[in-house]
């Protein structure tokens, strides 16, 4: 593990969030290493359960590779979950079969919030690194690997609400009552996610990127005060070194389109976009301040392979032959699509920009 | 049944569609006829099943009055289910109990949508335009009593889909794999809205209200070319009187604010909006062209009541002392909620917006 690693044979996918040229638009995928795949589904099965196979840095590597493995993508995803964090603070993750998160000590009270504390990276948070440093060795250069967390809204959320939720009702009720201690909730999570990521970048990831998952949950204003002012002070707590060597930082607040202006001012990178936004017109508003990335819907994935054809060459020229454009869908994809439609899309976005560029 | 209808005491809700002053912004509350009430749960009771509800007309009628006996309430609106127009058409609607709706027919092919013809009014929907009657009659002039359908999309979307859904995936592929299918079921769609809301029209519906529930899960251009332009039609086919009698047409697409300019050109007098836009903002973007109803969060109702008035307030200042705001929630009003904090929600706006307007 302490050989040098070797140079990025890829650099596509570091271009384009740094807005540089290309010679296609590099891809990939939320979720590329998960259920869909059946190489996952037998590495899962092995792991006995999912919080192992997070847990397990060997395991959590040979998955990150899979998709990489099986497609010609850009870049390769850390295999983790975004509840890591709140596990680490002491809330006590599990995953029953076929369910979604449960925590077995939400946050019931400020009392609960008072009593948080930063988790210690090495000691709670050790196997996440320990991931990303395999998984850097075993890319042997290939492409980069990005690392990633859950913003602190969305990880609030969880917290506060102990697993899934269809309305937020606690989650926003602290907002709306108390809302100091949202404030303080949201500032230590802030502190902990750019420290988390920051252990991730030291371990080797060579871009990080937060999920806001449920920022389109909430109001317009609480959206600003609860939500971005937060993904502002994670980019600007953020290690991430300067000048050429400088990480690149993402930022997806799903079902914000409202707000790119201000997403695109928060020292982020670039800002991933669902499918409810065009690209042409996202890139207008945000000008060259920042990179995009995005933003078909997964679902095409279920439809014939002429609609995901199409999907892809309307994504690729609607934003054009301009630099700082990563191709993504607007959501992971599903575990029921057919990997074999994902290499279309891949293949497509890949032939369609490298013409479109070759001939610009 | 057959006296003439007692003239309206209350016509602060037409006034403020069609935007003329008013001395205090009208309030109503999407679902405020529904489990959230006791006497609702005890009509329910008694009618043995949810389709009963709907198909009995003096059922239907006693629900539809019970909000408005207890608030203080600008409007009424019919009670009955979006699901009427496909179960009309023979796509055999039920509901299993503790489950959402349920198609014994779902289209699943293009054959399928071949054979669908229009529902005749009479024959097919009567219960709904009996209610209607009934209601009216029964209101004694008091407020107004609102209509309402399914758009064409989100119809379409349960026709396809056989039930509810979380991703659409056969009703996506439908627009992605048959486009040509897909407009003509959402042309025949938006022919019946058109027929059935007239025909609520008709009966003594004093507005109409077309909810889009699904426009927001479709891609921009797609929501411009399967949602929106049935919107169009459904405004263009309408037959609602001329005048000062014109009968006002509500659009409200769920997550559509990206669209917003585009749906204040459709002919409706006023769009609906979620939270997720400011009511100063939404009011800029639209001009004079439309009125606007909207947008609280919902979930703000269980959250405690200095919340609940902070948030009444910030809407009616949000919109300000102009013509043309109906207050509503931006959804439907939970089972769950405590109708004593409606009652609060009501009330805030009413005094808040008198004190504004007397003011202004």
């Amino acid at each position: 593990m302490n050989a040098p690693l070797a140079a990025l044979a890829n650099d596509r996918f570091l271009r384009a969030l740094k807005r540089q040229p290309v010679d296609r638009t590099p891809v990939w995928i939320m979720r590329q290493a998960g259920r869909y795949l059946p190489e996952y589904r037998a590495t899962r099965a092995r792991a006995g359960s999912f919080m192992k196979l997070c847990q397990t840095p060997e395991l959590a590597c040979e998955v990150s590779l899979q998709p990489v493995d099986r497609f010609p993508l850009d870049a390769a995803i850390l295999f983790s979950d975004i509840l890591t964090i709140p596990d680490a603070m002491g809330l006590g993750l599990s995953f029953a079969e076929g369910e979604g998160p449960r925590f077995a000590r939400p946050l019931r009270s400020k009392q609960d919030i008072d009593r948080l504390g930063l988790p210690d990276m090495a000691s709670d948070l050790g196997y996440v690194t320990d991931a990303v440093r395999m998984i850097r060795h075993e890319l042997h250069g290939r492409v980069p690997l990005i690392g990633f967390s859950g913003s602190p809204w969305t990880l609030a959320c969880y917290m506060i609400e102990g697993g899934g939720s269809e309305h937020f009702a606690r989650a926003k009720s602290l907002l709306w009552d108390d809302p100091a201690s949202a404030h303080r909730l949201l500032a230590l999570l802030a502190r902990t996610v750019a420290a988390y990521l920051g252990a991730q970048i030291a371990a080797g990831a060579q871009a990080v990127m937060v999920f806001d998952t449920w920022g389109g949950a909430l109001s317009l204003p609480h959206y600003h005060e609860f939500s971005l002012r937060y993904l502002r002070e994670v980019a600007a707590l953020l290690p991430r070194g300067d000048g050429a060597a400088r990480v690149p930082l993402i930022l997806f607040s799903k079902g914000c389109g409202h707000s790119l202006e201000a997403q695109a001012e928060t020292g982020a990178d670039a800002i991933g976009l669902d499918w409810t936004i065009a690209l042409d017109d996202a890139r207008r508003r945000v000008g060259d301040r920042v990179a995009l990335q995005g933003n078909v819907d997964p679902v095409v994935l279920y439809a014939g392979t002429s609609a995901i054809r199409a999907e892809a060459i309307r994504a690729v020229h609607d934003f054009g032959p301009h630099p700082g454009h990563v191709f993504n869908l607007g959501h992971g994809i599903h575990p029921t699509m057919d990997p074999e439609k994902l290499r279309l899309l891949i293949d497509t976005v890949h032939r369609e920009s490298a013409a479109l560029f070759a001939s610009a």
